[in-house]
């Protein structure tokens, strides 16, 4: 069989773009041995002609001129890794019309302007590929739309964003406060100077939106997500959850619930320590299905980082360049937003655990109040904690998780507590997170 | 776009064959409007056409007569789930050159008749998918063709046989020993009424062989790889190993080492407890990859039972049907046979810790002897554990952990151990899997 040589055009010469030229200069044999496709670095494009990168692009590969990319009829696929949602979008649309398949990792442009890119790919008759926009190079993409294809999905769990989960777990694992694990973070380059999109639970809702839509076969709009970062989470409540036998995610999940609506969310959420996603450690990603007839598959890897990303960017360019990629997104039927509006559920109507904290002075008939309060409001208490001895200001922490009750019963239920004489500051309030079990039946 | 109908016949109605029914008649509309493929069962062909199955069948789908199938020009996709290695042979290569592709969870096959098979379709211009041949619905044959399709792969790591994992891990857990655990396996449905092929390391090397010529793109005979089953690990031995942080899986390993050369053994491994792969329980499936570009990826699921196989099964018939599945297979060049031979590492040469135990009588210097041996033959211990109190026969078991040595040494070591007239029968070995840990750099 003959070889298909493929020309690619990469805009953005930045980390991941480096990885990416790496890869293509420098393991275009091993990539012809496995897939039997010749990949050719035909253009790299970047404002920054200057600064020294660790690949060595051969001589006049580089430019600063767009026009090399989008003028060169022989450049199949564009590859997008500028990143931001203006001249991303601009860009991926001006390769579109220029006839070139798109691959990318920006989960930012694909959650908020997906539709009108597909529309646009689909009026060219070319794709886009994106399988490096959602936990770097796990083939996650690849799982929803093709392994898991017979399968309804059911619900998805995922640890999405590498910054928060390296700050959780040494929260976690070392006792450090907030500060200064994101510090150690932004040290270890696991963390952007202002990493703002990562902790404020932004980014993993961009890539839940990618994945729901995928999983759910709906569009998503960022607005149907219900957003909670880590930027107020206290040692103190890593610890407490601990106590009781839970870890501290950032999770982002999109469930269906009984009536098949989807609920989705990105929050900070307790697990049972022995779920498999407590586990996942560092800078790591892992997403949890929960399939039909498959039950429960695992994805688990680097979710960030050059090389990972990379990694997945190169294998949509040799499915792209397979005419694989293409098949698969004109048969990928997305429900317009228009049919969908209703399938959406929303947050107040989640049923679900939680984990409250109060301080509170400590006085007789406090934890009477409580639960009065919860009682009035239909929550029922599963456990409690209360160490002996006083917090800051002479104020008692007291930790109360509650049985399975929906959302808009613990805001009233809060916003009661809050007013409360005796209670200093506002409660604090975490989901609990039942990931299921799929035990042998 | 206009739907692509693909018809498929299926050979075998048993378990799994009664997943592909019941997904492919029931689930038409969800493959439909998730990948724009329409699928349409032809022909279910079955010795037995009497016994109720849990799916009903559209009258007339069901027949004895294997030439409905092969005489049918408009059956696209032939899918053999008959399992083993005569008639399924003779069946694929029938479907073959009757122009159909082949789908098959047939993992005894192809690892022993791969080569011949992959030619017929070469020939034939078919091709033959085999999702569902490793580690049931978890998608990690995709993983390695397309997935990781820009990596060098470094190893791989896999738990592969449900049954075997479900016997330790229940050993492991509850102390039950071989026999009882395997007693429940075979109640729980686990476990074959003869679990030969799953217990004595076969059916986890079939599987190895497919993941590893994936792997690293050379075809792997079955005698290429080292086995050891389960049937004579002893519930002391689990615990012990517990006792100094480690779990006892039975694992699937192929690795490339530092030369270049390829080392593949199935044998049952203590891995620290604390690895990810210590935590795969019952009868559940992992997979861990490491790459190197993108580090270190799992790939974790339900490795049989009907639906989870089923799932994988359909997926290939999707990708088939699309196309996609024919192109990667034309592409991807496994190296033949010929020129592979020199790439496998023999087990001797194969560098390792292990974990020995020997029951010899308690007399002074018996340890002193243990270690003149060891050294002798060029092992350091690296731990070691005697319980006070004997054992059976007034014997004392005392456990031994190794520093990294060859295999060769330590044989030439349990030799030596095993004569010596305080020992009492064979001396237990059994390898320490350091698997890596992909940190933080």
């Amino acid at each position: 069989m003959s070889n298909i040589t493929t020309r690619v055009g990469l805009v953005g010469f930045g980390i991941v773009g480096t990885g990416v030229a790496d890869l293509l200069l420098n393991n275009a044999e091993l990539i012809r041995a496995k897939t039997g496709v010749d990949i050719e670095l035909a253009t790299v494009v970047d404002l920054d002609t200057e600064r020294p990168r660790s690949v060595k692009l051969p001589a006049g590969l580089l430019t600063n001129d767009l026009d090399t990319l989008l003028n060169d009829k022989t450049i199949d696929i564009g590859v997008e890794l500028v990143g931001g949602t203006t001249f991303a979008k601009d860009l991926q649309l001006r390769m579109l019309a220029a006839g070139k398949h798109v691959v990318t990792a920006n989960k930012a442009l694909l959650a908020e302007y997906g539709a009108q890119l597909n529309a646009a790919a689909r009026q060219a008759g070319k794709c886009i590929a994106f399988e490096a926009s959602c936990a770097g190079g796990v083939p996650i993409v690849s799982a929803l739309r093709s392994g898991l294809a017979a399968n309804r999905i059911d619900a998805i769990y995922g640890i999405l964003n590498g910054t928060c989960n390296y700050i959780l777990t040494n929260m976690t694992q070392k006792g450090l406060d907030f500060e200064t694990a994101l510090g150690q973070a932004q040290a270890r380059g696991y963390a952007e100077a202002d990493p703002t999109l990562d902790i404020d639970g932004s980014d993993s809702a961009h890539k839940l939106a990618i994945l729901a839509g995928l999983a759910f076969g709906c569009e998503i709009e960022l607005r149907d997500i219900y957003i909670e970062g880590i930027d107020n989470i206290s040692i103190h409540d890593i610890r407490y959850g601990q106590e009781m036998g839970y870890v501290l995610k950032l999770l982002a999940i999109g469930e269906r619930n009984e009536e098949g609506k989807i609920s989705l969310r990105v929050a900070p959420s307790f697990v049972r320590s022995e779920d498999s996603l407590a586990r996942v450690d560092g800078p790591f990603n892992a997403i949890s299905v929960f399939a039909h007839a498959v039950g429960h598959t695992m994805y688990y890897g680097r979710g960030a980082g050059m090389m990972p990303t990379a990694s997945a960017v190169v294998a949509d360019i040799i499915e792209v360049a397979m005419g694989n990629s293409l098949r698969v997104f004109n048969g990928l039927r997305v429900l317009p937003r228009a049919g969908t509006e209703p399938l959406i559920s929303s947050i107040d109507a989640l049923r679900g655990r939680f984990y409250i904290r109060l301080m509170a002075r400590d006085e007789p008939g406090v934890f009477a109040t409580y639960g009065r309060i919860l009682g009035d409001n239909r929550i029922s208490i599963s456990g409690a904690l209360q160490h002996e001895g006083c917090g800051p200001d002479d104020t008692v922490p007291v930790v109360i998780t509650t049985h399975p009750t929906e959302q808009r019963h613990m805001t009233a239920a809060l916003d009661e507590l809050g007013r409360l004489d005796i209670v200093s500051g506002r409660p604090v309030c975490i989901r609990i997170v039942d990931i299921p079990e799929d035990r042998d039946a």
